[in-house]
């Protein structure tokens, strides 16, 4: 269940999160990931996919060759929510 | 091996193709492809991620849910190559 994300519970989240950075004009955080080349950067988005489907919360996210650009927020709740974060630190972990 | 597309027969090339576009401002071309889900659309990306690393041709591709829109150019040449024509024609067969 998305809950969105406000005050000091936000503030706090957010603090736990590495290299995630606040998108300009959204409500969103983001992540550049770089690997060694495509088959590395695609094969982490394979792991990637599988948590996010299991999750049933779905990144957006641009890759070309070995960098994958990782934008995360939540439609049901228009703006950063637990699951993002969650997400992000599962994403981290991979 | 790339080469750059001109004349004819780029113009051949391209009309070759169904539902690609231009991309203002760049020479490349650009295809939105619509699943039913995100496991479907993340399926077809595996295939397609495949598919280009054995031609060793990367998309710059962008995925949300459902959706994922193509980018094909050829940074080796500055523009669009036979790759990106040959490679577009893969996915579309996929």
């Amino acid at each position: 269940m998305a809950e969105k994300l406000s005050g000091d519970a936000r503030d706090a989240a957010l603090a736990g999160l590495s290299g995630w950075d606040l998108v300009d004009g959204r409500d969103a955080i983001i992540k550049t990931y770089k690997f060694k080349d495509f088959s590395e950067a695609f094969g982490w988005m394979t792991r990637a996919a599988m948590l996010a489907d299991a999750m049933d919360h779905h990144p957006e996210w641009f890759n070309v060759y070995n960098k994958v650009e990782v934008t995360l927020t939540t439609h049901d709740v228009d703006g950063l929510s637990n699951l993002d974060v969650t997400l992000a630190g599962k994403l981290d972990a991979l």
